[in-house]
Formats: C-alpha cells, structure tokens, sequence
C-alpha cells in the first residue's frame, strides 16, 4: 500500500476562459522551443542552477510551470533530491517523456494541474520559475509562483529567481512616425469605405468616424509593440522605477495597481520618439540560502539581439522635445485589464525639467496610455 | 405605462470563453469594416434586399447577429415595418448610432444581446443573417440562426439567405510544394536545435522529435489555408458535396457530424495538388413567400478577386496523380472540433477511378485530415 502523504496530488485544468485566452499555446511544443532556444534565458537558469549546485544538492525543488520540464531537469542535474514540475497545460505528457528518457523519473515527478489547485506532500526549499511576461507582468503568471511560495516554501526557502526589476528609457524610434503614417493611412481608407458605403447602398457611416478613429489610435499609437532596440536608440539611462523582492512581495501589493514616480534623465536631448520597458530577474537565492554566485537576466537592449521577450515600445507622437540638459520627471501606472487580467493598462505622465526651453514651455506634464495586448 | 408585450427584452452577453475564442473580434469597426468593404457579399445582400422590396415592405424582420446594422438598414430602407437587430457584442452601440444618424430608429430595434437570450414581442416574416464562415460552416453560427427561425419565424416566413452548398474541386497550387518545404525547414530547425540543446544544457530532447513532427505535420500539412485562388488552377469543375435548404435543416441534422460520398472530375488531369473549398447561399425566400428576383453570392475562385472568405485549400502531398479520363471517388467528413465547438475537422477520402494506369494503381482511397482553424 502506498503511503499517500508521500504522493502529489494530480491538479485540474484551468478554467476554459483562461485556458482560451492564456495558457492554450503553452500547449505547443512549439511554443516551448521558443523559449527553450532563447539561449540567453534559458542559459541563465541554467548558469543560476549549475553555478549553486551546492544550493541544490540534496534538496526538495518545485518548478513552477514546467513546460517542457527543463528547469526542473536542471534542478535535478545539481543534485536535487525531489523536484515536483507542475504544469498545467497538456506539455506535461512531454515533460514527462523528456524526464523519463533522461533517465530523471525517479528525482522528478510531474504533476499535471494549475499550481492553485495540486497538491504535494511536503514543502520545499527551492521554488523555481520562469513565469516572466512582456514587461514582467505581462500574463500575470507571478501571482502563480506567489501561491506557490506561500502554500509550499519552507521558512528561509529560497526563489529562483528572487528580485525582479522594471526600467524604462527614452530612445529614438523610427517607428514612432511610421506608426503614426500607419493610423493616417487607415484614417484615409476609412473615408474612401465611406465614399463607396454612401455610393453603392446610400448609407452614411460618417456618425462612426470619432469611434472608428479612436478604436485605430488606440491600435496603432496607444498599443506598445514588441521590438528589438539597438542600445544605439537610447537617449539616455534606463530608470528602475519598479523593484521586487519576491520573498517579501504579497500578492495583495502584486494585484493593486502599480504606481511610481521617478526621474529619467535624457542624457542626449531629445525628441524623445518612444519609451522603451524592460526588466531584468536576479538569481540571488533568500537571505538565509544565498546563492553562491548571482546571476541576472536581462532584456535590455542588446546590440548582440533581444531576448524572446525583447522590449516593450511605447510611441509618443508628437515627440517630447527636450535638450541634452534636461530630464524627465515621471509617474507610471500599470494595472491590469478589467477585459482580461494578464493584460495590462500603461499610464505614463512625463514632465520636460531643467534649463532649456523645452523646459521652460512644458507647463502641464504629457498624459500618456497604453495597451500591452 | 408601457405596453410590455410591444417590448423587446434586453438580452444576455456570450460566456466568456465563447466571447474570448469568437465573439471578442466582431466588437470592433475595423472588423466589421472589413466585411463591409467586401463588395461582393455588401452587394449581394443588397441586391436580394432592394430587389425584393415587393417581400420587405410592411414586414417584420429580424436581423440575427446585425453587426454595423447594416442589414437592417437595408430591411428598412427596402420597406420593412419593424425590424429587430440584435448583437451579442458591444458594437450594438455603433449601430444603434449609425441607425439614429440614418434617421431609421423609428423602424428599427436595436436589442444587445445573443439571439438564445433575448427575446422580441412578435413573429416575424423575415429573417435576414450574414452568419457565413470560412468554409460555410465555420464558426457554426448558423446554430443560430435556426435557433431564431425555430422561435421567431412566422410559418411560411422567408430566411434570407436561404439555401447554402458546399464544394470541393481539385487545382493544381505551388503553395502546396512550399508548405512542404516548410514543413521540412523546421523539421531541419528542429535538429539544430536538439544539438544546440545538447551541447549548450546537456538535456537530450530526441524523445519529443515524434512529437515535434505530428505537431509541425498538422500546422503546416493538415491545417487548411485561405487563398485567392484563380479559375486558371481548377483541374476540372468543383463538386457540390452538400445542399442546405435552411427552411427545413434542423439543428440536430446541422450538428451531427457531416459525412457525404460524391464525384469529383479531374477534367484535366492530375497531379493535384490540393483541394480547394467554397460556398455559395442563395436568396430565394420561402416556398410560401419566394423572392422575385433570386440572388446568389458564391465565393467560387474568382479572376476579379475573393470576397474575404476566399477559398480554403486543403494540400495533399504527395499530390494524387491522376489522367484526364480520370474521376476521383470520394468521401467527405465535416464535424466540429472538440476543443472548440465553431472550428472544424474535414476528412477526405479519395480513389482514383477510370482507365488510366493511375486508376489501377490506386487500390485503397487516399485518406486525408484536416482542421479548419
Ligand atoms: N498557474 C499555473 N499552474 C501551472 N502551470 C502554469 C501556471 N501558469 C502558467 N503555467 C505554465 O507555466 C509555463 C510558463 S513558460 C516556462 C516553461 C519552462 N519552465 C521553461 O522555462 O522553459 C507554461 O508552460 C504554462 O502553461
Ligand atoms: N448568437 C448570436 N447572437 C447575436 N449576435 C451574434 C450571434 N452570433 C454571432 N453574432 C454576431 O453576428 C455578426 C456576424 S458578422 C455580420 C454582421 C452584419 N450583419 C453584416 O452583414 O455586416 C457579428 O457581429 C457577431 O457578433
């Protein structure tokens, strides 16, 4: 007879809605050699584990989201002595393949199931996760790992990764007025639609103008896009106007919307074209089982090439003129999407100071939003 | 106080997963724009609309799923007494705008909600419905459309569109080599990748290669594709598989998985390379109420262009040789995916027939899969 405290219990599917709208293509292989072969993610983790071996030998891991079970192979190649991957797509008969094959079935056990809804007979010392999204909270799959540290981490358990940090910088994008050539493009395809409406059947579309314009403006220059930025394109430093330590993080504090202030200096002047986010993880392990050697990850931008997460562009049109003296005084917001939680809603207000006479004219600061879709 | 049987009731909205799989993409006029602007369905609804004035004036019509409000326009415009709208998605709002602009609130009704939620104070004589999807039946929204006439049609009241048909016909499409050189390219990428994970993680990921492949094999060999294809790749003419007559279709006989056995000539021979899917509705109205002039709109491969349904290719390789004297015996097989209940699953099957030595050679049907996606 099996001792059943000793057994994980299998977990349920996500619920229909958010298994449409989220998790479906993580349950492509696919999707997992995306980020498999996105080498500087995945060979951070690797390097985060392989270089603190002596932080997992012997110890109990949970990887949080497994998806092809690499990380919770990794794990068990440090010397772990248990790793629960709980994933909650389908790709856990892959995980459990790819385990078995590498001959890791007797460390690892996969457990098919949302991290909210499995259970396991014991708590661990070390979470692992790879649940970053674009601009970190895109998908908003860190309230997972945050149940999971408080449902299982042992007191003094460490998180891999531990802090996470958000930046934003001011570049110079030629996208920026392509974007905006883009929406007056559509602007005039939609009064030749109305032309054509009003010759072929005598209908008169123009009372849906103001609505069609704004649902396009929202689209091409309220929307921020994935791009691969060149360090050249920047202005000036990245600010970290955000920084968590994951250990202390509740997830009430996670939910509520984000607000900061914070400086961005425009160390070349302006126009500023764009915002560009991004963020960074660090390895450091908990206060009690540091990390032997920190490792970071970062999506900055990377004259060698983007992460797959590359960076978030937020389009500003017209320009913020300002002169190489100046800085940016800024206030984000970032909250998630009554439409759907793993979206996010981007306010940015960005104010011209300093001595010049960009500065000077910049009475009111420049209300800035966005979708991240 | 108000009369309460004059009064139409307020509907529910789509559940959220049928809102986030389907639904989500009608609640913008970018989308309904791009059905709008295709002239040839625009036009073919006005055509049976103004044509028929004669059936409209004085009637009561109801508009299943009415978008802009653009068919209901054309209702009111061609006579109608009353005509109810109704939309399950925000866009209701835009076309109870562009109503109130066109000075014909007085005649119709907008109600939001689904067409299963709400609820009109009166039959109908007509029900007017552009629920057509890529090979007709995707989406399934016909569903519900009978569901309307079952509730709100007036015995020997007129379904515009209707009757519908289904064809298949055999063409000759450099596409399909390509998608099998694709196929083969990331097959290729794939084993660069198993050693790149080798070498870079030490993890052995040849286990999932089957895997891989049967994912990769349905994306890019066994998951049909919109074209625009011309007349001049048809090997012969294309076979009507399936006629609907929607006064009578039930809705159990349109859920039930559809299996048909007919003809297809290959007039000029083979190879062929892939079959190309597409429809046709006419506009006849009702044996009791028959329209005077008939209209049909066919999405058959056209020199002038696709309407945006253009035709689905379904790709064979290897493709299926075959003589000019040569027919092909097959069967088909439409039902709706499991996963997702308005996507679909086609089977094909197909013996060469004739005096060609192809025709010997073939002693079992080709058998053929395929999602609509
Ligand atoms: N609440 C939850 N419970 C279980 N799995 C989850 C989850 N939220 C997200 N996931 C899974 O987490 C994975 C994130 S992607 C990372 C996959 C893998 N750890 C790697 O590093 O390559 C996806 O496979 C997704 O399906
Ligand atoms: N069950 C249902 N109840 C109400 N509306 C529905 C529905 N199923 C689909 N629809 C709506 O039907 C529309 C189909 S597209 C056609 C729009 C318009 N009649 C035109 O011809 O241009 C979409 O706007 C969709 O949201």
């Amino acid at each position: 007879m099996t001792e059943p405290s000793s057994v994980a219990k299998t977990g349920s599917a996500p619920d229909p809605t958010d298994f449409a709208n989220y998790f479906c293509t993580y349950g492509f292989l696919y999707h997992q050699k995306d980020m498999l072969e996105d080498h500087k993610r995945t060979g951070a983790y690797y390097q985060a584990v392989m270089s603190n071996k002596r932080q997992f030998a012997g110890k109990v891991v949970l990887d949080v989201g497994t998806g092809s079970g690499i990380l919770a192979i990794f794990a068990a190649k440090a010397g772990a002595r248990k790793v629960y991957a709980v994933e909650a797509t389908g790709i856990a008969a892959s995980a459990r393949k790819l385990i078995e094959h590498n001959k890791l079935s007797y460390v690892i056990e996969v457990i098919q199931g949302t991290i909210e809804s499995i259970d396991i007979p014991e708590k661990v010392d070390i979470i692992i996760s790879e649940w970053m999204g674009y601009f970190l909270l895109r998908e908003s799959m860190l309230d997972s790992v945050l149940v999971a540290r408080d449902k299982f981490l042992k007191p003094g358990g460490a998180l891999y990764p531990s802090h996470a940090s958000m930046y934003l910088a001011p570049i110079q994008s030629p996208n920026s007025q392509q974007r905006m050539s883009e929406f007056h493009g559509s602007m005039e395809g939609w009064a030749d639609f109305l032309q054509d409406m009003k010759n072929f059947y005598q209908v008169d579309l123009d009372v849906l103008s103001d609505s069609y314009r704004q649902e396009q403006r929202e689209y091409y220059l309220s929307t921020s896009q994935w791009t691969d930025t060149h360090p050249q394109q920047l202005l000036g430093p990245a600010s970290c106007f955000k920084r968590y330590d994951l250990h202390t993080l509740t997830l009430e504090e996670l939910k509520e919307p984000m607000k900061e202030d914070f400086i961005m200096h425009v160390t070349d002047g302006g126009p500023v074209d764009a915002f560009c986010g991004f963020f960074d993880v660090e390895f450091k392990g908990s206060s009690e089982n540091p990390a032997d050697v920190e490792v970071k990850l970062t999506t900055a931008p990377d004259p060698t090439g983007a992460t797959h997460w590359g960076q978030q562009t937020f389009y500003i049109s017209p320009p913020i003129d300002c002169a190489p003296s100046d800085h940016l005084k800024c206030a984000i917001g970032v909250s998630r999407r009554q439409d759907n939680h793993r979206l996010l809603r981007v306010k940015v207000a960005a104010k011209v100071e300093g001595n010049s006479m960009f500065a000077a004219q910049s009475q009111s600061p420049r209300m800035l939003e966005y979708n991240i879709d």
